[in-house]
């Protein structure tokens, strides 16, 4: 049984927590943040997430995925509003298949009581202080001023984007590091429930407004309000410094977005309210030292929201961790490096996917060949699922499918179809037999998909 | 007339400092180490630089390009040993053209000296503790203890790799950095003088013992010594990790590099005492900040040394920023935003340069088709100098052609050489009638070079 600390009570550290204490280990959490289940205090960055597949999988592994299916929402697909208010609906899989729009806080608190009901002691206002990485022993700040110093036989940071254990790990020779921020930046905004509680759009789709250059998304909450959020520049035309007083808003709103700023009462005030934020990658390596620290979560690769897949990612790495403890008979420090080594190329893969899907979302969603390819990508899947799965698919339905592997065959996959979409009988009409006799060709020319295990577990299975 | 503070009196900031002082501003430079010319100190991270001639242009605005040749031993090319002892002679440019191997303490206590003579007053002892970058305000622990705290109109962050400004301008929204490590690390080792005060290799030659993994290196001093520097795997198999014992070391050197070897009696003293050093590719954005602080040096972009470009880079940010200031009629803002407009990119691909060089050194400078390919490009460059310059002879012979551009160019005379080395006339014999004719037909299809001036001020004449 191993002494275990992990800094951060958020949505990893808490699931980390929760696994490893019902591995028999004792676990203590220090969070900076007071225990959001008394203080009024915001979850973090925003308001609600998408928990698909990989996250569902890994709570899976702590009894906790049916508990939390109950306070998600599921959402099939895609409805894209245009600035007429004409919508268009895409599904994102099979039917059957969806993300589902959960709380950040809700599914937070779930976690707290989860993690304390396994026995892991939480201490929160505890700010991280000071860490020596070899010895696995962390300083914080306790609410009465106090100073706590715990060494463990293991340290995980696991406190999130601006992590402390990591930035004590900068400072070990040959760390690297990068923080690459992008031009946009997003801000919450709110759609009320309808007067009677209802939900004022569908509430079993993630709705984009795609505008080129900037979008809006909107996804549903339980109390039947929807959670708005604009990307946009921060600087530049459009962006968020042009928009300077309430009327350069509401016209702007009013242009853009009719249908929904119809539905935005509070649309001023929350504009002038919510904070303007920042969307930041980051990557660092290594993710583990001395075989006793290790990074996990937003703390070791920090992406950018536009997959959906900042917390599914962090969640993915408790469950790989487990099977790298069990694979190693929980030599710690074997299976420490067996993490990073299967974790640090998917949290890499993830990080681009992430960045390079703005650019669907808030463009590709919207022109013609992109909603072509989409509807040949779902044929061909049906057709030849043993050769052919669509990237989304792979990264969001796919929880055995390791990201670096979906972002490969993702590549593989972009090569085939932009040449299919080339072709002269695809072109005129992919529906036709002369066209689907091409595509049929090509997808038939292909290996059977052979995709890398996620973990050293499925390695051995 | 501006107050001006410059953090950093290495070679970049006292350069810096003169100019600016010649111009009539008013210049402190705080420097966290001792005056290097009384105190008994090292330089910093090597022995000897090789200034070339970036480096000497931007120190002719300044004045003191002819008194540092003077201390300077020009080399005008690579001297490669094999393991036998044999040596091959390769020139890095044309008749009359040669990078100067020059010690890096004389030619900082140089700078040091032209700094004060120029007005400008240097404070040692000095380590910065904190900056308020958007008012150009820094404060400095003095060597009594005492904390001294400086508002100016500009302030400059000159303070190297792991520069104490720019952690601070880190700290600002959206400031992106990176931080990238080599698996190589580098060792300093030292052939002395012959028993007359000779020099044992040849002085005009930068001596390169390249062995594919890794290579030793060594550059004249003007003392008759060579300083040797061996770059080689920190961890794996050969690396330093391994060399554990004197008798590993002794018999390493023995079988890699035997004609040096017998001329480093110190070999095993200097390999024990010598430290094992990082090397570090760094880089942010913005340089600038509110048109009142600015990074300029490796405090901007830290590159590895494999180009010799590190120093050169830094003094051609002083030339650069000097040009900005002289087209904007010293409109400080605009001077900066121009300044890092024209030497981002440019840092950005000496680093990447950089970087690749280290394979050419240690692996492709012994190897057949390189060597074949550097004999035709000097054929071409002689026949058609406005179609095609070598890389080599652009970064290091080209001061006023950006390193950016520099690159672009290398990229697509990579792909043309490495076609004609293909063609079956040039890999028979390059020097036949037929396999001139072929090379001179596709260099004859190239247009005239079109470069990208340096600086703004290029722009204008």
């Amino acid at each position: 049984m191993a002494q275990i600390t992990i800094a951060g009570a958020g949505l990893v550290g808490c699931l980390l927590g929760v696994v490893l204490a019902r591995r028999g280990h004792r676990v203590t959490i220090f969070e900076r943040r007071p225990d959001m289940r008394s203080a009024n205090i915001s979850a973090g960055r925003s308001i609600n997430l998408a928990l698909s597949d990989r996250g569902l999988q890994a709570l899976s592994i702590a009894g906790l995925a049916e508990e939390l299916r109950a306070i998600a929402i599921p959402m099939s697909g895609r409805i894209m509003h245009d600035t007429s208010g004409s919508t268009h609906y895409q599904p994102y899989g099979r039917e059957g298949q969806a993300i589902n729009s959960v709380s950040r806080g809700e599914l937070n608190k779930t976690l707290l009581t989860a993690a304390e009901q396994a026995g892991v002691e939480i201490v929160f206002s505890a700010r991280c202080t000071d860490v020596h990485p070899a010895t696995a022993t962390a300083t914080f700040e306790l609410e009465n001023g106090d100073s706590r110093t715990v060494e463990a036989d293991i340290l995980f940071g696991a406190d999130g984007a601006y992590s402390a254990v990591r930035e004590r790990l900068m400072k070990t020779d040959r760390f690297d590091y990068s923080q690459s921020y992008l031009e946009h930046g997003y801000k919450e905004l709110h759609i009320p429930p309808s007067a009677d509680g209802g939900f004022l759009l569908d509430k079993h789709a993630l709705h984009i407004w795609p505008r080129k250059s900037y979008m809006m998304i909107a996804l549903p909450n339980i109390d039947g309000s929807f959670t708005c959020t604009l990307f946009f520049a921060h600087n530049g035309s459009p962006s968020f410094a042009e928009l300077r007083s309430d009327a350069d808003v509401q016209s702007f709103f009013d242009q853009q977005f009719p249908d929904a700023a119809a539905l935005m009462p509070t649309l001023l005030e929350d504009f002038r309210t919510n904070p303007e934020s920042s969307l930041v990658t980051i990557r660092c390596s290594p993710w583990t030292f001395a075989g006793r620290t290790a990074l996990i979560g937003d703390a070791a690769h920090a992406i950018v929201p536009f997959y959906g897949q900042g917390m599914n990612c962090g969640f993915e790495d408790v469950r790989v961790l487990v099977d790298c403890l069990d694979v190693t008979g929980e030599d710690w420090p074997t299976a420490l490096s067996l993490y990073e080594r299967y974790r640090k190329p998917a949290g890499n893969a993830i990080a681009d996917l992430a960045v390079e899907n703005f650019k669907e979302m808030r463009d590709k969603v919207a022109d013609e060949r992109f909603l072509k390819r989409k509807s040949i990508e779902a044929w061909v899947y049906q057709n030849y699922p043993d050769r052919f799965v669509p990237l989304y698919t792979l990264v969001t339905f796919s929880p055995d499918v390791p990201y670096d592997e979906a972002q490969r065959i993702g590549r593989e996959q972009d090569v085939i179809m932009e040449d299919l979409l080339d072709h002269p009988d695809v072109r005129a009409d992919w529906t036709t037999d002369a066209a689907q006799s091409v595509i049929r060709k090509r997808i038939e020319s292909l290996p059977t998909l052979n995709i890398r295990p996620l973990s050293p577990k499925n390695n051995l299975v």
